[in-house]
């Protein structure tokens, strides 16, 4: 399986944007996510979700339509179709004051 | 001028994606930023910044590069161009712990 592509836009104090590109037959490994988080989509698209249990489900992506996670949801992400995936991943960081 | 159009996407104690469609000859009327936010841009396009001042500037957008700002930005944007502008507001809501 091959990698997807990660890329940090944005890394503040309060906020961390990642975009990652999904090329057909790539996978982002399996994580944790450790931060409440918002998915934008930049392509529309179909995405294969594999929950730690093995458990395969497809989510289907909007361009521009955004859902809203809590942490810690935990899975690997594929890209089964013909055509690359893109989308951002904004990680809302917990304040520490 | 026309009224830009708006849509909230998520709405959650941490955060609220709003998605902006700017027609052409549209603007969103003068307003301030009440939270730090990420602008996700959906379309590439040529966005018209009006200070309280009056002065104007132009910004460019790129589909999925997204940027950060931090709450207190007082502005009205404006499409002066001939293309619909989509993009997504994501504010981060203050923690009121």
């Amino acid at each position: 399986m091959l990698a997807a592509k990660s890329d940090v836009q944005v890394d503040t104090p309060e906020v961390r944007v990642t975009e990652w590109r999904l090329a057909p037959g790539s996978a982002t490994g399996h994580h944790t996510h450790e931060m409440d988080y918002v998915i934008v989509p930049v392509t529309s698209g179909e995405m294969t979700i594999v929950a730690p249990s093995g458990e395969r489900t497809k989510a289907q992506l909007g361009a521009g339509k955004s859902y809203f996670r809590k942490a810690g949801v935990q899975h690997d992400v594929l890209n089964e179709t013909a055509s690359e995936i893109v989308f951002l991943e904004v990680e809302l960081k917990p304040l520490t004051t």
